[in-house]
């Protein structure tokens, strides 16, 4: 297997975009990515799109030729296809494409991620979201995704003594990050004060502590490593690209304070890429609840299980702490559009490890990670980038 | 790319599964696959899952990860992941499970397809058709799968004297040989004078020229070919594996009759297995609507363009005849749990290649072809197969 470069990174801003339709904000973010990657579309050859449910949010399955045609592209008759997997859906489709691409099959492939989450009442979303737990098992008995996140987040402070205060430092961290990304759905900085008062979602977690419903997309194009090092003088490398899944509902793990898959994606990831968590200086991860951070963290290996909570809150996962985690806002500020996330993580860890991350920037950025989690993790994906000059 | 062979087969019965479940279906087929491949799920290290609509059909989106679980194997922590592609969708996880397996990723992979189609009322599953369609240029105007297809039936007839009956012998054929398909969702013989009496669709197109809602699931086990000629006296090499996209709503297509998308994929995929139409005995194609199969046989290059109609009369597609066509029953007979066509396509020509289709077997066929389609041919899926002993 060859190694694989990222050549080119689009984002459009997350947030409620009702002035413009899915097949839109698409082709935005694969255009600014071609550009970026200084490619034309002719050079294309295939495209792999991350989607959960444009199925129950917008009427329209079959999006990946979807958005082929309406970038011009119809006429080529190039492969399309769409992957899913829950919340982590972006990620998997980073991961066919980086496979695409490592195997020699393609030279240059385009991976998009994409959601349209505001056409639809928020209580119909928050149905699409539960869609990722087990339907039979947890859904129709009433439990939904931040019900789920909400036990872990009281397990977690039984057995390790976590608190409330630390739990919602995640958020207030998450929007001050946020503040500096002219992207990002939430701008405005919040105290803990204001977490810890907001309204409950699913006990101990308020709605503060959950990440908004976004529309917005991402795009990547990758290409053969050598090409990236012709192409720039920051060529990105696409370290490792690992995938794990785990049971789908919560009841039927060991731990529930435990992602295993995330555990074992990263120890594939760190293994492939020969790296441990100490090389890591920026970390895009899952945030859709501020409990996942947390969790998350332990199981990337950035800290010992249980010692999340004091570690978050002394800010060692802060700008100027040990690993700078979500400098993007990640999903709780940045936004939530489901299939686009683990493509935007990337877009954010290239920026950063190029040095275009502007008020952003993590100083000596070389490399980072990007998890990305579908339910309650029963899927994870981790990868790692390294800057390759 | 290394040669990449099918180990094993396994697939339920088509049809009103009232009785099972989404995942019992699953892994009732992933199960008969394995068994067939002589193997343990200990030896499996990668699921691809077909699927196309499952969050608007069962509430459940994240389904990869959901079908390992309840195999028993979410303790091992193997990569899952859901491809979709409109109708296309199994086919397209095949074709990611050939690539994962052709570039030495992975040694067995199992690729399923499954859907579960019949828990919603028949509007609804219309509706849900429609949403591999254009949704913002055809849907929303009215059009429905059927009649997009029954446009292009018109058109066909206009073009090229293609006459109803002739259109109407496909539904004709493909009872025929589903009433020797033990799997088939439909047994019963139709006469000619029954489907044109049926009561109108979208027409010329009547309720018989239709395949049916189903539900069901198929599987295929697939490994390196030195592996499948050690374990089998009739080892089957996938010989090529293509994918093609076209534009979404068909009044952007040049030439209506055309499935572009199938004439790209087919010419790449006899490029790649070096093998030409005439070197096909046996072929399960695109029939969700009659006039699909006499578009793509033309397409597929097995008949001259315009005239499948006469072609298809004269039984030149059916058993005896020059390339047996949809020996299945097609999805016509068979079934459409859209997801699972393009394994179960796949599984049949595997069953035929080996010698094991019983009643269906057409005498020496050592060369099989699979076409799936999604919508109206924004996506087209084809694969050659070979008896490789």
């Amino acid at each position: 297997m060859r190694e694989v470069g990222i050549l080119g990174v689009g984002q459009t801003k997350f947030g409620e975009l009702w002035d413009r339709s899915f097949r839109e904000i698409g082709i935005e973010a694969g255009l600014e990515a071609l550009v970026d990657a200084k490619l034309s579309s002719a050079d294309l050859e295939a495209l792999y799109l991350g989607n959960m449910a444009s199925g129950t949010l917008i009427s329209q399955e079959h999006i990946a030729p979807l958005i082929l045609d309406y970038a011009g592209l119809a006429g080529r008759h190039l492969p399309s296809m769409r992957v899913e997997g829950g919340g982590a859906s972006g990620a998997l489709a980073l991961h066919q494409g980086y496979l695409a691409v490592a195997s020699g099959l393609y030279d240059y492939v385009v991976v998009g991620g994409a959601e349209k989450l505001t056409d639809v009442p928020d209580a119909t979303a928050t149905q699409i979201t539960a869609s990722t737990a087990d339907h039979e098992w947890e859904v129709v008995f009433g439990a939904t995704l931040p019900a789920l996140w909400g036990l872990i987040a009281r397990r977690h402070m039984h057995d390790y003594g976590t608190t409330r205060e630390q739990i919602g430092q995640v958020a207030v961290q998450d929007h001050e990050h946020g503040s500096k990304n002219p992207l990002a759905h939430y701008r405005n900085k919040i105290s803990l004060a204001q977490v810890l008062d907001a309204g409950p979602i699913a006990e101990p977690l308020g709605v503060l502590d959950c990440a908004p419903f976004s529309d917005g997309a991402a795009a990547v194009v990758l290409g053969p490593m050598e090409e990236a090092r012709r192409r720039s003088e920051t060529p990105i490398r696409i370290a490792a690209s690992q995938v794990a899944c785990d049971s789908m509902a919560l009841q039927h793990r060991a731990d529930p304070t435990t992602l295993e898959s995330t555990s074992s994606a990263a120890r594939r990831a760190f293994q492939q890429a020969r790296r441990a968590p100490k090389d890591v200086q920026v970390a895009e991860i899952h945030d859709a609840y501020t409990i996942a951070a947390l969790v998350s963290l332990e199981d990337l290996g950035f800290v010992e299980k249980g010692k999340s909570g004091p570690a978050f809150a002394a800010g060692e996962f802060a700008h100027g702490g040990r690993v700078t985690v979500n400098p993007s806002g990640g999903l709780k500020a940045q936004g939530r559009p489901f299939g686009a996330v683990g493509v935007a993580q990337v877009v954010e860890l290239v920026r950063q490890l190029r040095g275009e991350a502007k008020e952003r920037q993590v100083p000596n950025a070389t490399v980072g990670l990007a998890q990305d989690v579908g339910g309650t993790g029963a899927t994870s994906v981790v990868h790692l980038l390294e800057r390759a000059n």
